[in-house]
C-alpha cells in the first residue's frame, strides 16, 4: 500500500532533501496543492499550518507535528480525529541554553559590563552566584528534567511544580499544582514549562503574581497563556525588582505597539528558545514512519484529553 | 604557644566577622600597622598586597593566600621561605558561570535580540547551539575540570591540555602541552585557564593564534601573560569572525587608552569571573589553622616549583 505525505512547514526546502536520506518505503512527498490535501494519508506539518486545513483533508490518518507545542490543533471546531504526535525529548538542552543563558547575563551582570566596556571603565560589580540559589519549575516532562539538572549543576536547589507531584531524580522536591503557591515564596528563579490546556491558562493571575519574592525572575518557555500579558506589564510596572524573561505569548508576534517592548526589567525574545532542528523532527518521523506502515504504536503519542 | 594573623585585603571589614565565628585558640588578629608586620607569624593575604612586605616580615611562617593566582609571590627577589597556601577547588562554578554565561550570550546572539527588543521587532536569528561544538581547556585542575564538566552537560566535546596529558574522566582527551597546537585548529572555544608560569608566558605566540579555527572564541580565564595583549589586538582587527573574552590582563586595570576597549570582537571583564568570597577563604583557613598548630600539612599547598 503507497502513502502520500504532505510537507506543510516554512522550511520545506529543508525538510525534502532530509527526508530523502531515509529508507521510506512505499512513501511518496506532496505539497499544499488543493488535490494533494485531498489525498495525503500523513502530514508532516507546523500546528498552526495545519490546523485551518485538517477540515477538508478526508484521508488523513496520521499528523507528525514538528513542534512540540501542538495547541493550535486542539482548538479546532471539531475534534481532531487521526492519530497526532509531536516532538519531545529534543528540547532540553536547548531550553537550558536559552534559560541559564539569560540567567547568567543577570546574574553576571554582563549588560554592566558592556556598558562599562564602552565607555572603557574598570570596575567589579556585585554579581550574584547561581549557587544556593532556588529554581521552581512548572512542568516536569523532558524540559524541566533537564533544566532541573542544569540547575543542580550549577549549584541550584530545583523544585518541580505537575499535575500530581510525586518523585523525579532530577529535582530535590515535586510538588502538584494545588501546591504553587506555597513553592512561589521561595523561589528566586520560576521557569514555566507547561503546555497550554485549560487548567494551565492564567494560572499566573494577580494573586500568585504577588507571592513572587524580591528580585525574582520569572521565565517563560512554555506558552503564552500562562498569564495575561496586560496584567503582567502591570505587575513588572510596579514590581521593578522582578525580572521577566519572555520567549512566547498568546499573541505572536507580540504587537509591536504592546508597552512590555519597552519596560527594562523585561526581556523579550521571538520564540527561539527551543526551535525544531529540521534534522532531529525528520529522524522521530522516519522512526514512526515504520511503526505506521507495520501498524505499530507511534512514539510521541499526543494524549488529546491531556492536551500534550 | 600563641599565635599572631596580619589580614591583608582590601576587605578586612568582611574577614574580620568572619574569623570570629571560628574557635580559632591562640590566635589573635592584627592589622598591617608596621610592629605587627614583624612580629606576626600568620598572613592571610592577597598576593599583590603581600609582595611588598614579606621581606620585612622576620617571624612569617605561613601565608594563606586569599586568591588562587599566587603569581605575584613567585616573582619575588628573594624566594619566598615560608609556607604558602591558596585557595583551591572553589572556583570551578564560578567560572562556568562566567565562561558559559558569555558563550551562551553570543551562541545564542542575546545582543541581536537585546537590540530587536529596543526597536519593538520580531525576528527570529540563525542561532548556533552548544550541543556539538568542541571546548579546549588549557588547565586541568579544579577549574579546568568543572569547566569541562558543564560543557559535556550542555553536549559539548570537552579536550583538555596540561603539562603532561594523561586522563581526566571529564574530559574526553587530555593532550600535553606540545600538542597545543594539533588540537586548536580543531576548537570551536577555547579557554585558558593555566597559571602563570613561565612555561605558558607568551603560549600564544602569532603562529598559534594563526591556528584558531573560523568563527573561534577564546577566553582568557587564567593570566594575562598567555598572550601579548597588542598581538592579540593586531590579530582581532585582522580575523573578525574570531571572538575573544578576556577577564585577565597582565596590567591591571587595562589602560583605558588601550585600542582592545573599543573592538567590537572583544569583550573585557575586570578580572571578576571568579573572586573569592570571603566566606570560603575564611573556611578554608580554619581549617588550615587547626592543621598548623597541630604540626599537620596544610591544605592547599604551592608547589614553589611549578609556581602554583
Amino acid at each position: 500500500m503507497s502513502h502520500k505525505l504532505l510537507l506543510l512547514t516554512r522550511e520545506n526546502d529543508k525538510y525534502l532533501p532530509l527526508l530523502q536520506q531515509y529508507d521510506l518505503p512505499s512513501l511518496s512527498v506532496v505539497d499544499d496543492q488543493p488535490e494533494h490535501i485531498n489525498h495525503a494519508d500523513i502530514w508532516l506539518a507546523e500546528p498552526g499550518l495545519a490546523a485551518p486545513l485538517v477540515s477538508v483533508a478526508p484521508q488523513l490518518q496520521w499528523i507528525q507535528s514538528t513542534f512540540a507545542g501542538v495547541d493550535k490543533l486542539m482548538q479546532l471546531r471539531r475534534p481532531l480525529t487521526c492519530q497526532l504526535t509531536n516532538i519531545k525529548q529534543v528540547f532540553g538542552p536547548l531550553m537550558s541554553e536559552y534559560v541559564f543563558g539569560y540567567l547568567l547575563s543577570i546574574y553576571r551582570q554582563q549588560q554592566l559590563y558592556h556598558q562599562q566596556q564602552a565607555a572603557k571603565v574598570w570596575q567589579e560589580g556585585r554579581y550574584t552566584t547561581l549557587q544556593g540559589k532556588s529554581l521552581l519549575v512548572l512542568g516536569t516532562g523532558s524540559i524541566g528534567t533537564h533544566l532541573a539538572s542544569t540547575a543542580r549543576h550549577f549549584g541550584m536547589r530545583a523544585i518541580g511544580i505537575n499535575r500530581r507531584g510525586g518523585a523525579n531524580a532530577a529535582f530535590e522536591h515535586v510538588a502538584d499544582i494545588s501546591q504553587l503557591s506555597a513553592q512561589l515564596q521561595h523561589a528566586d528563579v520560576i521557569v514555566n514549562a507547561l503546555p497550554h490546556t485549560p487548567q494551565t491558562t492564567r494560572l499566573f493571575d494577580s494573586n500568585m503574581l504577588a507571592l513572587l519574592k524580591q528580585n525574582a525572575i520569572f521565565i517563560n518557555v512554555g506558552r503564552g497563556s500562562i498569564v495575561d500579558i496586560n496584567l503582567l506589564t502591570q505587575f513588572l510596572q510596579q514590581r521593578n525588582d522582578v525580572t521577566a524573561i519572555l520567549d512566547v505569548f498568546e499573541q505572536e508576534p507580540l504587537n509591536s505597539e504592546h508597552l512590555l517592548w519597552q519596560l527594562p526589567n523585561a526581556i523579550i525574545t521571538p520564540h527561539i528558545a527551543a526551535p525544531s532542528f529540521p534534522e532531529q523532527v525528520v529522524a522521530i518521523f522516519a522512526e514512526n514512519y515504520q511503526r505506521f506502515i507495520q501498524g505499530d504504536a507511534l512514539l510521541n503519542r499526543v494524549d488529546m484529553e491531556a492536551g500534550y
